[in-house]
């Protein structure tokens, strides 16, 4: 950037404000108000911390990039730019674009510090945004930008960036109104994950896509397929070569792909490739406790996902096992009683042998609650404990001082359908935590999309809008989300996500019908239905 | 192309013989076989004439195009096949090509006749596929080679090729099965419509590109979004832009869009604009028949609607009119009196007035059969008669001289939840019309997506797989599809088209649910739900 630009000396001064941001995430902060000017503030999730004028900003469909910074100038913040500038304009923009007309706002600025492209769990997604008219009475410096630590922050912020762009049917322009917007931002917790079953049905990788762009939009994270889960016909599996794919698609848009493997309750197809998997043929669930064999197919499979996940957790399941046939299958039952072993204790044995498994693959195993529940004196100590039975769970789990995340499945389970978005926006991963360590150990919760009614033709419109709901309940400061007016504020502003979501091409359900992703009742407008 | 490849030869072999095809399409030709070596044709829909071997051959992830022909190197043609190279290969197929591998088919021919990319109703559809081996024992010469004589042709033998790719997931090559594949095709109606309400919800302009590609994937041709009917807030509308895009759109798929206004029974919300329209504040519909206002508004829409449309049919409603309020509004009572009509003669006088204006531009107007129904004496002899109300109208019409469109809401009204695929794809235009010449007066039929439940969320699923069902019945021969086994042979293509949308990313619903878009009700496979 030219020395002489003062828009510089702002970006150092935001971005010092972003980073003291940062470091006061602990102490309480000013909830954002959630109106300005008699308007809502139409972003959702809601930032941290936002201020608004009152002017309207036209913005150049040839709205041009200008990169700054060690990351500023990746290709992942060049291609995450024209992919906004795709949602933000029309085709036609540009064609239609008046040949002398001015306006105010012709480029937007991106300074990213870090040039580290690594997208870890707790990666810096802070970010901060200022727009305001070149020369503007209400402003030293003119123009949009954007800064962030991380090429990460930064995809944040493009996306807050796009939803402040508004399309005015009377001139055809890209406008942002209440300008000069000056908006901070991070989330609150780190892991805010959505869950994509793959095994009761399968989806296409171009489905996968679709959900991981839409996720995308409400600043969603982490998700994992159940990719390898036994498969329903030859044309109905996964290659190598798509997870990668699918893993560098998410990665552009700063989203994880953590991998699921859940053993040794949920892995009875495994055993069509391998029947020596099972205790008998009559008994094809759990998995064979007693053999080797087991643990060394299980070892290959960990050790041929990790070349593909460089996410750093990985989900070794341990839910629903049922161990009645353990007990009734001659070897098996011999194997345990050589060992003075219940099967209780080999569930816990089999449970335990494959975290070491995974952990010796330098990942840090998550493992869903029955295992915390059956045997926490026993869990390696690098167990992220994973809730899905209901309320309560987390703060036994961090009072032992194990991780957690939510998803209590009486308010985080999508595929629970008579759970309106209200009760998935008072899902609260802090509830019942009072002590500041503790709840440090909470990486944040995860909304699932099981998939036993959910395929391609309905999985988008079974996840929005309601994953929304959980989505800000992850991003934003407890206290902004607290002050508001549930029925009134927020739902105005989940119906305009919806319709954005919407006009983006995500087959997002009505916000209101009382079961989700029932159609709409009858004619009416996006914003009301 | 080098006058020593023979496959020129061949090529222009293939021309003539499409040629002859489109000739006797009057004529009884020979059901195409719903089975080869055993494994049903999976193609939907089924071509005209099909033969096909037992060998398999592999794809070049690098297919390159070879455009032959005055219309071959139009850039539609390029446009399509890059298109379709992306939908047929994953987007790491290129990479991981093994680096001196040899495949059976490395280029595909694209010749079309003609480089006019005029889109008129009855274009010619027509192609020719040959696929075979180069130097294989059983062909004289190798290759892909798709023949058309138009673009439109060739769009549509791409789709068919598309369809014939099959990816292997033991060797990850696109192989194509039973080769030599020798294909000719022709569509049995020029008119394969499906409506599309954008009035009772806006469909984004996003989402309806989506319903038009997906159409192409099922050959189907053109569609009405009543693109200006009405508006629920200021961010749901079309610019003239928008409509632009969408045609252009359309028509490098082959579509083309036809727009409607209903007039004058379904304009009320024209007079939120015009309240000059409504006969008064309490008689708000139909349109004031009374005042020369009233048409001079329409002729303003038609004329500026005719630079956006080139379709030569457009779509003037007529239907439902409730004449009841001319009566008692005192001005239209005595405009009517002083004419001595009756309202149903000031529904004829304002119908015939309409299609008028439309002619004067240029245009063939479309009316809903009760026109048609009310005062056929009367109708202009270029109207095209759109049938809705139940069966056995065309041949009433057709008998008259007029020509006729099929949309019998007993099984082609797609927002009829409770009317399966089976009965949907027992929908024939022909029934009950003998005489050859009246039989070709009907230009085809068309699936009505009416909109009061279908949004964004749910349209897809509700157009798909029904509307494939009647897409068959309006491109495939007539003795093919009563040849076959509809709950058997028909059944399983008609999954495996169902399962090609899912994995191109079209949410289409299970095929057997009873009601329409229902969600899967179990864990299963595409290919059987």
């Amino acid at each position: 950037m030219p020395p002489n630009r003062p828009a510089y000396l702002l970006s150092a001064l935001l971005l010092a404000a972003a980073a003291a941001a940062v470091g006061a995430r602990r102490h309480a902060s000013p909830a954002a108000n959630a109106t300005f000017a008699g308007e809502p503030v139409y972003l959702w999730p809601l930032p941290k911390s936002v201020s608004s004028g009152s002017r309207t900003l036209t913005v150049d469909p040839d709205l041009a990039l200008d990169p700054q910074g060690l990351g500023g100038r990746s290709p992942a913040v060049a291609e995450a730019f024209q992919r906004y500038r795709g949602l933000v304009f029309a085709p036609w923009a540009h064609a239609a674009r008046a040949g002398r007309a001015r306006y105010d706002v012709t480029r937007l600025t991106v300074v990213v510090a870090s040039a580290n492209d690594t997208l870890a769990l707790g990666v810096d997604e802070s970010y901060a945004i200022y727009v305001a008219a070149a020369g503007g009475v209400d402003s030293i410096v003119g123009g949009a930008i954007i800064e962030a630590n991380t090429i990460y922050g930064a995809i944040r912020g493009l996306e807050t960036f796009s939803q402040l762009c508004v399309f005015n049917y009377d001139t055809k322009n890209v406008e942002v109104h209440n300008a000069p917007w000056h908006i901070q931002d991070e989330p609150r917790f780190a892991f805010r994950g959505l869950l994509l079953d793959t095994s009761r049905h399968y989806l296409p990788v171009d489905v996968i896509k679709q959900v991981i762009d839409s996720m995308s939009f409400a600043k969603l994270v982490p998700t994992y397929p159940n990719l390898w889960k036994g498969s329903y016909s030859k044309w109905e599996r996964y290659t190598v070569e798509d997870a990668h794919d699918i893993v560098n698609y998410a990665k552009k848009r700063g989203i994880n792909v953590m991998a699921e493997i859940d053993v040794p309750g949920h892995a009875e197809s495994w055993g069509n490739g391998y029947p020596k998997l099972w205790p008998s043929p009559i008994c094809t669930e759990p998995l064979d406790v007693s053999s080797d064999f087991t643990f060394e197919v299980i070892f290959g499979i960990l050790s041929d996902m990790r070349k593909i996940f460089p996410f750093g957790l990985f989900h070794l399941g341990g839910d629903e096992v049922y161990t009645g046939c353990w007990n009734t299958t001659p070897h098996v039952r011999q194997w345990m009683d050589e060992r003075k072993m219940t099967t209780k204790d080999a569930y816990k044995y089999f449970v335990l042998k494959a975290q070491e498994l995974a952990i010796k693959l330098n990942w840090t195993p998550v493992n869903w609650e029955e295992t915390f529940n059956s045997f926490e004196e026993n869990l390696n100590p690098l167990t992220v404990v994973h809730n899905w039975l209901g309320p309560g769970v987390c703060p036994k789990v961090v009072a032992k001082g194990f991780r957690c995340i939510m998803s209590n499945q009486g308010v985080w389970y999508l595929d629970h359908l008579d759970v309106p978005w209200e009760d998935v926006y008072s899902g609260e991963p802090l509830a019942g935590i009072s002590d500041r360590e503790q709840q440090k150990l909470v990486l944040g919760g995860e909304v699932c999309m099981w998939g036993e009614t959910a395929d391609t033709s309905d999985v988008l419109q079974t996840i929005w809008p309601r994953a929304a709901a959980a989505a800000e309940r992850l991003w934003s400061q407890l206290e902004a989300i607290s002050a508001q007016d549930v029925e009134t504020t927020v739902l105005s502003r989940l119906h305009r996500f919806r319709c954005l979501l919407n006009h983006r091409g995500v087959a997002a359900a009505p916000v209101t019908n009382y079961y989700a992703r029932r159609p709409p009742v009858g004619p009416g407008s996006c914003f009301v239905q």
